[in-house]
C-alpha cells in the first residue's frame, strides 16, 4: 500500500491506557483512562475505546473511568466505539461502527458484526460470532459457539416500560436466524435452531429447531438434511469448522482433547 | 479523567450559529449556518448539526441553510447527524450515530436511540423515547409519552412506490415493542401496546393490546399482570416514573397540576 | 453557506488513486490506492474508499488494494465505507454510513440509503433503489428498477452454519416492501410486490403479490388499486416516474425508444 492504514494522525491516548506490544492505532482513535489492550491488536481509525459512562456528564471532574480489558491478538474495525467498563477476550473481532456498552464479558475468539449494538450487562462465551447489525439488550447469555444472524434482537423488558430486565439465554452451539426476536426471560438450548423471522415467546428445548410468528418448536434439528449432500447437517461442528478450534483435528477428536461436554 | 472528552480539536463552527451558554462541544464537531443551540447542551464528537439539505449540492452558492433549533440540557452523543430545519426542544437526548433529517419537530424530554434514523418532516410530542436502531418514515405523529423500542419501523407509502405519503399515527402513553411494522396511514390510540414483531395494517383502538402478522386487537391492556407482582401493569405511568415528570409526586398529582386530561 | 462543507481538512489521497474532473471531497476523507473517481462526484466527510480488504491485516507489507471503480456525476454522503474491489455505475448515491464490501458491481443510477450494510460478491442492475438499512448478503442478484425498502434482508445460508451461499434473485421493477426477509436461493420474479414484514421462503412468479410468514403468493399485482384514485397501480412504472428515465416521455415510449423488454 501506497498509503497505509496507519499513520498515527491524531490519535489520542490516556496516560493512565496500558497499550500492549506491537498494537497499531488508527487515525483520530481515543483510547480513554484505565483501558488496557493486548498485544498485536489492531484498531483502526475513528475508534473510541473506553467511553466514559454517563456520570461523566452528571460530574466530570470527579468521574473515574472503570476499568476496560481488550485481549491480544484483536482486531477492531474502524467507528467503533466500545464503552468503558467491559472485559473482552483474545481474538476479538469487530466490523465498522458497533457499539458495546458497559458491563459486557466476552470470552476468546468472539466477533461483532458491522453495526452490532451490544447494550451492556450480557455475557459472552466463547466463540460466539454476531453478524451484522444484532441488538443485543442488557443482561442476556450466550454460551459458547453461539451464531447470531443480522437484524436479531434480544428484548429484556415483558411489559414495557418496566423495571424488571430479564434477557433471554442461549445454550451452546445454537443459531439464531435472522431477523428473529427473542422475548424477555426465554431459555433456548444447547444445539437449537431458531428459523428466521420468528418471535420466539416460550423455551426451546436442546436440539429442537423452532420456527414461526409466535414460534413453534418442529422439529429436531437432527433431521434437517444439508442441501446439496443430502445429509444430516446438524449438530453443525461435524459439518462446519471454518475458524473453529476443531478446523485441524475434527470436532469429536476436539470435544475429547479439551474435555468439553456437550 | 486523564483525558478528558472535550479538548476542542478541530471543531469547526458556522459565525451564523448561536452557542449558549456553557455548551461543551466535541473533537470534529461540525456546525454549520443558522443553527442555535440552547445553554448547558452538550455536543459529543464526531457530530454534524444543521446538515445542508439536498439542495445544497444543487447550487452550494446560492443555497442558504435553513434554521436548526437544539433546546437547553440537552446531550447528543457522537457521530450524530442532525439536518437542518429541525426543531427540537429541550433535554433532548441521542444516543451514537443517530441521524435526523429536516423538518421534524420534537417536544422537550425526548430522547432517541442509537442509530435511529428519522427521515423528517414528522412530529413527536414529549417525552418520547426511542431506543436503538428506530426508523421513522417521514409524516409520521407521535403523542406525548410514546415509546419505540429497537428495530421498529414506521412506513407511509400504501403502494410502493407511489407518491403517496401517509405516515403512521401514534397516541399518547403508547408502547410499541420491538421489531414492530406500523403501516401507511395506520392510528394507534392512546394508551395501546404493540406486541413484538407485529405488522400493523389496521387502526387500534385506546387502551387495546394489538399482536400478531397482521397485528390483531386482542385485549384490553389493562388486563395485563406484571409478571413480579401480579397487578395490572397498564396504564404504565402508574407503575413507571423514572425519568417522567411524575416520578416524585405520583401520576395522578402530575395530572392534576398539569390540567393533563388522558 | 458561510461554512461550506468542503474546507480539505486532513483529506488523504493515496498517490495510487485517480481523481476525476470537479471531484470534491469532504473533511477526513481517506482514498485508499487503486481507486478511480469520475468526473464531478462529491464525497463528503468522513468516508472510506477502496477500504483495504481483509488479507491486508495478514500482510500489509505485500498487500495490493484490488481496483475500486465509482462513475461520474455520483454523490457519496458522509461516514460511508466503501472497501477495494468494486465496481460502480455513474450517478450513484448513498445515504450516510453505507458500508460496501468487496466484488460488489453497481449499474449506473444506483442509491443506497443510510445505513445500509452491503456484503459483497453481488450484482446490481441500473436504477436500483435500497432504502435506509437494507442488509444485502453475499452473492445476490438484483435486475434493473429493483427497489428495496427499509430493514430487509437478503440472506444466503440455508442451514446456518455450513458453506453454502446462494443468494436471492429478484427481477426487475419488483418491490421489496420494509421489513422483509428473502430467504436464500429464493427467485422473485419481474414486477413483483413482497408485503411488508414477510418471509419468503418459496418462488415468487411474475406480477405476482406475496405476504406473509412464510409467504404465500396471494394475487396478480395488476390487481391492486391506488388508494386515491382507485386505479390499478402496477405495473408501477405507468404511474411513478421521479428520478426515473421514462420521466419526461413516459414508460411506454421509454420503452419504445431503449429496445426493453419486460
Amino acid at each position: 500500500m501506497k498509503l497505509d492504514k496507519f499513520t498515527n494522525r491524531d490519535v489520542l491516548i490516556s496516560p493512565l491506557a496500558k497499550i500492549g506490544n506491537n498494537v497499531r492505532i488508527g487515525d483520530r482513535t481515543i483510547i480513554y483512562d484505565n483501558v488496557e489492550i493486548g498485544d498485536n491488536t489492531i484498531i483502526c481509525n475513528d475508534c473510541v475505546i473506553g467511553e466514559p459512562l454517563n456520570d461523566y456528564y452528571c460530574d466530570c471532574e470527579h468521574y473515574e473511568n472503570p476499568k476496560t480489558v481488550i485481549g491480544f491478538d484483536s482486531l477492531i474495525r474502524s467507528h467503533t466505539i466500545i464503552y468503558a467498563g467491559n472485559t473482552i477476550g483474545n481474538h476479538f473481532q469487530t466490523g465498522h461502527r458497533v457499539t458495546v456498552r458497559e458491563n459486557t464479558v466476552f470470552g476468546s475468539h468472539c466477533s461483532l458484526g458491522t453495526l452490532d449494538d451490544i447494550q451492556g450487562r450480557s455475557v459472552f462465551g466463547d466463540y460466539c460470532r454476531l453478524h451484522s447489525n444484532v441488538h443485543v439488550g442488557m443482561h442476556s447469555t450466550l454460551g459458547d459457539f453461539v451464531f447470531v444472524y443480522p437484524y436479531v434482537v434480544f428484548t429484556n423488558d415483558p411489559t414495557p416500560p418496566s423495571n424488571i430486565c430479564i434477557g433471554p439465554t442461549v445454550g451452546d452451539f445454537s443459531q439464531i436466524a435472522t431477523g428473529s426476536i427473542l422475548l424477555p426471560g426465554v431459555n433456548i438450548g444447547k444445539h437449537c435452531l431458531i428459523g428466521a423471522g420468528s418471535t420466539v415467546a416460550k423455551d426451546v428445548p436442546d436440539y429442537y429447531l423452532a420456527v414461526g410468528v409466535p414460534a413453534k418448536v418442529i422439529k429436531d434439528v437432527r433431521e434437517i438434511l444439508d442441501r446439496e449432500s443430502g445429509e444430516a447437517h446438524y449438530p453443525w461442528p461435524y459439518r462446519f469448522s471454518r475458524n473453529m478450534p476443531w478446523e485441524t483435528c475434527g470436532f469429536d477428536e476436539w470435544k475429547k482433547e479439551n474435555g468439553f461436554e456437550e
